[in-house]
């Protein structure tokens, strides 16, 4: 394995995350004067034929990269996941109720948010193990009558990660499954037959924070309580092609640019080969070793968020601050969890992971 | 007058809008590491020191030059304006009603979308004269038991603007008066004794699109309606000072950019002073032209957004596509007034407005 030369560090956080430098360079060279038009993106009118032309180029080639079938439309919001978890019920619960799987915090947070719009009702949880498995979707409890059905399939804090996506028919439900894919969008793919709608935000392994992706099947649009504001409308975004208020224009064109850069590298199918290299990587060693460990059941773990501890947690500090020192940038984990986390998203190539596993490696040497 | 040397066109865009050149050099040039931290500002954790330093000084900068008193909170928000105009009433009517003020298309918006919340009263409204006066307060129709007065201090698309708060107090309501200040936000001083809470998206003259700042008064805190997303309650956001959710990191961090660079400009009293003079010089010369007006009554002109029209509007896009080959910028009038439309913001120079005046002069000359 050849490690490229690189002067930047490696850059684990949970995200906001790492962006491609390449990405950065262009946004860095654009700045004043994007493709001769005289203007930064940040300066353009949202409505002007320039950063019309932007936002299309990034819509289609998500749904190219994302394989996303033309009765879904893909909207860009603002407000992150957390506004989703009252969004998604705003839009789609017609205040009746709602299934949630509980696996983690995030899909936690989304239950607790929903409970202001509908009915909620727990299909299962996996608090019990402290998340650190799936529970079985042949063991769901689904309720005859729920308006969706949420997942979090890739929990960012607890790291586990749903391998395939559940088939609610097969499991006697006719309910829409609502995805929180945030923290592993475009890492693999998505097999849309399963799903109704999909959100996620931008910060992880799309672009910067401030804008977030909603896909969403056609025959879900239109259903909105009268409480939910217009800016959060799906339909209303969706008529007006994510213009109905001024977007987030810089985060989309960002985001826009780190699709091309995922085009180039070959696509999800191509980034999901590494990914899972990468991750391979990093738990092989850290299963292998007596110094740190990682509590997920290797079935369930998340090929983007691995946490880990070290046995003894007397010398998390000095582990972080000799990270540092090489360039391992932002491995704390998450303060309800507690120890570290490696976040591998699709920015980090596999010469970062074997950086942090050489140091994991080293500093287990100097402190034994 | 000297006009700097400047290879830049000059954007005249309502907004998104022009940032200053040398904000946009800062960003550029920090792109790939940020003050040495290895990072760009997007790829940061927005929990992590380096943007925590950011975001405090964004904050601190904006309250001391919009004299922000202690009582009044700050908040980086996501949704701009439109979902503002939801978020206001989620979080300030109770339920009950509110006064509307209409002088434009946007006080237009916030009326239909407060609506959803609450009984809305049209305390005064110029629909009538096509939003070309304001209304004497003197004669508002205040309701006694409004839970709030809404105003937009500056109509960015009919070009009208508040010269002079509205003491409400005076006037006989109790209420607290939100501004919807978007669009001269910062160009001029804010009088806090006579406002409750003021919003406005940054993309006008504070910096990108897809962060909205909310300054309100602590009292109005913490009586947000039950169907109001935690995402938007104020209370929540005011908690945990706008990291509730993932806050829009790259936008907060142009915004303390350009706050930086308006204290060196010598602040909003400095300010004012150039947006007085450029409003001045512009609009002196369309009421001394026949071939160029502005149907807005003097005292109640925008100095940020100056609609104007050719009386032969048959020459419209000879005079934009002129314009365009001359680097000035984005001048079409909105689609609901028609005409031209130059929104001359913080960023633009007096020098800007000096070439259109000087290219205004041109083309009527070739024209006659």
């Amino acid at each position: 394995m050849t490690t490229p030369a690189s002067t930047r560090p490696y850059n684990f956080s949970a995200g906001p995350a790492a962006i491609p430098e390449e990405v950065l360079r262009l946004a860095a060279a654009d700045m004043l004067d994007w493709h001769g038009s005289g203007m930064s993106v940040m300066e353009m009118s949202h409505r002007g034929k320039e950063f019309i032309s932007i936002y299309e180029r990034a819509e289609a080639d998500l749904r190219e990269l994302l394989a996303v079938p033309p009765h879904f439309r893909i909207l860009f919001m603002q407000g992150g996941g957390l506004a989703e978890n009252a969004i998604v019920p705003l839009n789609l619960s017609g205040g009746t109720s709602a299934d949630f799987v509980v696996t983690g915090s995030w899909s936690q947070k989304s239950l607790k948010e929903a409970r202001k719009y509908c009915t909620v009702h727990v299909a299962a949880s996996t608090e019990a193990d402290g998340y650190t498995t799936l529970p079985d979707p042949a063991g769901w409890q689904l309720a005859d009558n729920a308006a969706y059905v949420h997942i979090c399939t890739n929990e960012t804090i607890h790291g586990v990660e749903f391998q395939i996506l559940p088939d609610l028919k097969a499991l006697g439900s006719k309910a829409p499954l609502v995805i929180d894919f945030s923290s592993h969008v475009a890492s693999r793919a998505v097999d849309w037959s399963r799903v109704g709608l999909a959100f996620g935000g931008a910060q992880k392994n799309l672009g910067p924070a401030g804008v977030t992706l909603v896909v969403v099947r056609e025959d879900l649009l239109g259903h909105a309580l009268p409480a939910c504001p217009s800016a959060f409308d799906y339909k209303t975004v969706a008529d007006s092609h994510s213009m109905y208020n001024t977007p987030p224009t810089w985060a989309i064109y960002v985001a826009g640019l780190t699709f091309q850069w995922l085009k180039k590298q070959g696509g999800i199918a191509a980034m999901e080969q590494r990914n899972i290299a990468k991750a391979q990587l990093l738990y092989d060693f850290i299963d292998r070793s007596q110094f740190y460990a990682n509590r997920v059941a290797p079935s369930c773990r998340s090929r983007m968020n691995v946490p880990f501890f070290l046995r003894d947690e007397s010398r998390n500090e000095a582990f972080l601050a000799g990270a540092k020192d090489r360039g391992l940038l932002q491995l704390k984990g998450h303060k309800s969890v507690g120890g570290m986390r490696a976040s591998i998203y699709n920015a980090m190539p596999i010469a970062g992971v074997q950086a942090l596993v050489n140091y994991m490696q080293e500093f287990e040497r100097t402190q034994s």
